[in-house]
């Protein structure tokens, strides 16, 4: 029974709904300098910032951590001391956590336009002694970011180590990028994306629409009433709740239980738990919001737009110069998926570093907020966070499109070469991957696909190479790339590579790769439209072991073998030899320059008949030079 | 600019929320004696239905199909003529279309607790001479269909040849298949489930929430004053229209037209093109619904409950001895695919005869009502009723799980069979494909995986075999089975085969299937839990001219050139010699009863080494017999 109680419990637990409208005990306030000019015209007379920090910034002014909130957070995204009631995103802020208050000075203030201490429409209008009401302007995200910087003068911090946010807090995350480059290092955004879906501002216009027709609301001037419009405002919070919850996630808590509704004291239908969950979420926000800024914060989501082609995206990141970290989840339908992948898409055709990843979670869009999946994201945002120097600046010191020589290189191999650890299942032919190094002319910019943990990629840093990027699709593995402060995207290889553009690298890897890929034709024309060169490893199956399997023992060849797979398990779908390379490259018209065959298991170069005596390949590939 | 207008105007063209209340000129009346005793208690005193009809009943009474429709239906499912309105679903039904009229005799009924005609809550209760306003009781889906029942009997039919219905008419017609096993032939449902989900019922709540707290809801009496609940049931509508459009569907419409509202007269937000689009469809509705109607509907909607668990979904279709067609699309995420997946998988785990497609489609949850992929889903409803007699019975006559004899089966095979039609890419070696039927004893049941477009089933058929399913990926090659009377299912053979029972069949069939499948152990423990055998046919690597390609020639074995693929963009992702094959048993565990060699190309059964001298090899295996 009390199991089944605190099953009823955890249902109307929420992300960060479920907070009354506590006092900020440790709130401070600034006034910064009037007035406040606003993009879409009109001025604010006085703004008052609320914020808390955390923390100490260090005598070098350079361990600033800037939290941007969404749309119901407040400046409380942490408890202060034990005894502090918990803030919005404790699983990421605090000492030790991944944004490390011991290590960090965090900042974190109430947005403008909000009803938690910093302008908004609740406030009195100084030039009037009365409230704001709809009288309060239409604040953009650009308004909130420029209040915020001018927060960051007041306190005398320069520039930050990093802003960090998700959904609205990823909106200004980017605009912080985009508008003050030289004061931010590193940016990191959760959840978020360019612009509202079509689907995801629908959902605001109901909302809005609820609030705006409720009677109470009096066109905006209910302050002075007795009601307020919290009807309204409790359909529209229902409604968002939705959209931040994922379906699998309604499932699990609600679809074994549809008809158990929880007894609450509500105006609302409570004849299915969902609907009880939902009366209870409503009636919760509307004793901690205020209706005008929920509208107001809306439509700054509903009008924030960085651009709506690829293109005037990446005119609108073209200005940053931070490292980011961007961040979906799976299962997240508000701000899905493959709007991050959009923006790393600009990002990375404008040599921008970047790391992705899309986290695999059931959580939906209130991911970003919850414990689930800390041990992905909130790793990723340390390590990435302990990887920034505020003196980061991303443009290169060496052009990456800076003119090589492609010959001779390689040509000389040592015959036997110190292994380097293994990295990933793709990335123990300790050979080949000497070899695919010692190819690669010093400064070179180098595309991995399929990085592993990044191995090579870590290699060539240490040879002095600037401009390096791995794609890769395991989780866990991008955790690592990260963790050793490389630019790492989360991609799959069959999709294509649409976020780099005609010949951006000097060199695009493929090593032991391509006999896991099912579109090879697809992925080797990809490959050498971004590269200048490509290089390519893949196991021989015509290598004279792999005959004999075959004409001997009339075994299929084993070439994962050696990985510990058989046939019908082995992540290898593809079975080439040297002679079919050839020949596919002959008939796509593909140039070969270098040819390096290897028989890994004696550690030596093959220079005679290489389709019988090598078990590895080692090919460099082009289609113009 | 004409363009633009058009543009413009199909923006706000919808599947069927557009037509003002017109007048059903073709509509009959029929009255019910009462009274109509409630499911959930309660009475009616008298229910007037009114509907409408298409067509004429045969001679034979046995060609009349039913349509059920969804919550804003109505009984006007077509034009009568050139002059008539169009219908919600004139894409389906009429002269020629799939369910064709100049065929069948088709009905269509307003549905019990609406407002068009049929008794709801806007009737005039007879007991009181007033309206039913909230005094109407909560209706259920079995309560619209036993109204639908009484309109059959006053009509004088006794048997459906099919009954047919999307979302709430899908709701239907899985109730009148469970409840009037004996009066229906056959079902159709499309963009349906066995109950809501969460996530879906939470979007009814908040609908109902704002109609009912409208202050002129006035707790339903609202008929004999001038305001209507206009407010809430048009919010309600906007958000069922989020709804019913995908993601997908709404950034075509949408995305790159966002500030460019249409210029409506409305009383809700127009800021955005999305926002002008939901409110004329929100005040449109409010022209032609009435909101205790919505309320009734949506209700029964939110109960409709077959089962939340496989066994009771189970219980609850046992009844029925129709056959059955499911249809999803892939986009529709308010009656997602994996909810017509499960009604599919309870219905053939108690092997109930149903075909199911989950049609490509970015439309939404509206595809159902749409032109976009009728030449899909409207082939499938035409196919499946031209494939139905109303004395069809689905109870077998020859019981799937008789006791067959395995021995001796297919050892004296004739050296040369005349070669069947290629059907897919899978099923061209005419030699193993007719080895494999002559391994199969009369009056087995069969279960084919990968089964094409069911040239192996429609022999077997042609053989006497009653108990015959197929499973198939492909859409294109679904439409043919249920175009040959076929039953099939549209799923993955990796994902399992969650839908059969263990020893569901004597026989389940992998014709040149496995090598294409990339959880090979996995497909073969399914395939040797739900079938009492399993026989398998695959290309063999060690045939002579497959090493001699390798050993020779220095090439990856082509087991795939006679398809006509080469190494790079095969189908074939697994590679494997009989030896190996027969290994992979050994360690699994697996009994081979039965090992046939081909040489295809010499047309001859090899008996001497074949895995030297055969390029294809036909097994049967199973673990227990």
């Amino acid at each position: 029974m009390s199991q089944r109680v605190s099953a009823k419990t955890d249902q109307f637990s929420s992300s960060d709904s479920n907070r009354q409208a506590r006092p900020l005990k440790h709130a401070k306030r600034a006034t910064l300098g009037g007035p406040l000019k606003l993009e879409l015209g009109g001025s604010l007379p006085a703004v008052t910032v609320v914020y808390e920090t955390y923390g100490r910034l260090n005598a070098a002014r350079d361990n600033a951590v800037f939290i941007c909130h969404a749309i119901s957070g407040d400046s409380h995204v942490a408890r202060h001391d034990e005894n502090d009631d918990p803030g919005w995103w404790e699983v990421l802020v605090g000492p030790g956590k991944p944004v490390d208050t011991d290590r960090y000075f965090v900042i974190c203030p109430n947005v403008l336009g909000g009803c938690r201490g910093t302008t908004g429409p609740g406030s009195i209008n100084p030039d009037t002694g009365k409230r704001y009401g709809t009288s309060f302007p239409v604040v953009t995200v650009g308004d909130m970011v420029e209040v915020q910087r001018q927060l960051l003068d007041s306190l005398g911090v320069e520039r930050l180590r990093a802003v960090v946010g998700g959904s609205l807090g990823g909106h200004m995350a980017l605009t912080w990028a985009t508008r003050f480059p030289d004061r931010v290092a590193g940016t990191v955004a959760l959840a978020t994306s360019a612009r509202l879906t079509s689907q995801a501002l629908a959902f605001d216009v109901v909302g809005r629409n609820a609030i705006l027709q409720d009677p109470a609301y009096k066109a905006g001037r209910y302050y002075e009433n007795a009601g307020r419009p919290a009807v309204g405002l409790a359909i529209a919070r229902m409604l968002g709740h939705i959209t931040y919850l994922s379906r699998e996630a309604m499932m699990q808590k609600f679809d074994g239980d549809r008809r158990n509704a929880r007894e609450i004291h509500t105006q609302f239908e409570t004849k299915f738990s969902i609907g009880s969950y939902l009366a209870y979420q409503g009636d919760r926000f509307v004793e901690r919001f205020d209706a005008n800024s929920y509208l107001t914060l809306t439509m700054a989501i509903d009008l924030f737009d960085l651009g709506d082609t690829p293109e005037k995206l990446a005119e609108a990141l073209a200005r940053s110069t931070c490292r980011w970290l961007l961040v979906s989840y799976t299962s997240d339908w508000l701000f899905p998926p493959f709007q991050s992948q959009e923006i790393v898409n600009a990002l990375t055709a404008d040599d921008k570093p970047v790391s992705y990843c899309n986290v695999q979670s059931d959580c939906g869009h209130d991911a970003f907020l919850l414990p689930n999946q800390i041990s992905t994201y909130g790793e990723l945002v340390r390590s990435f966070l302990a990887n920034l120097r505020t003196d980061d600046d991303a443009s290169l010191s060496v052009p990456s499109h800076a003119a090589i020589s492609n010959d001779g290189q390689g040509g000389d191999l040592p015959s036997s070469l110190s292994p380097p650890a293994p990295t990933s299942i793709f990335h123990d032919h300790r050979l080949d991957y000497e070899t695919i190094l010692d190819l690669i002319p010093p400064g070179a910019s180098v595309l991995d696909l399929g990085c592993g943990t990044g191995g090579l990629l870590a290699r060539l840093r240490d040879r002095g190479h600037q401009r390096l990027v791995g794609i890769e699709w395991d989780e866990r593995a991008i955790v690592s790339c990260v963790d050793r402060g490389l630019d790492v995207v989360q991609a799959d290889l069959n999709a294509g590579l649409d976020g780099f553009t005609d010949g951006q690298f000097d060199f695009v890897v493929l090593s032991q790769t391509l006999q896991t890929v099912l579109n090879v034709a697809q992925v080797l024309r990809e490959m050498l439209r971004v590269g200048r060169c490509g290089i390519v490893s893949f196991p021989n199956v015509a290598y004279h072991k792999r005959r004999a399997e075959l004409a001997e023992q009339g075994r299929a060849p084993r070439v994962h073998a050696e990985q510990g797979f058989q046939w019908h398990d082995t992540p290898y779908v593809r079975s080439l030899s040297i002679a079919d390379f050839e020949s596919f490259c002959r008939e796509q018209g593909i140039t070969i320059h270098d040819h390096i065959a290897l028989d890994t298991a004696a550690d030596v170069v093959i220079r005679e008949n290489p389709n019988l005596n090598a078990d590895v390949a080692v090919v460099v590939i082009s289609r113009t030079c």
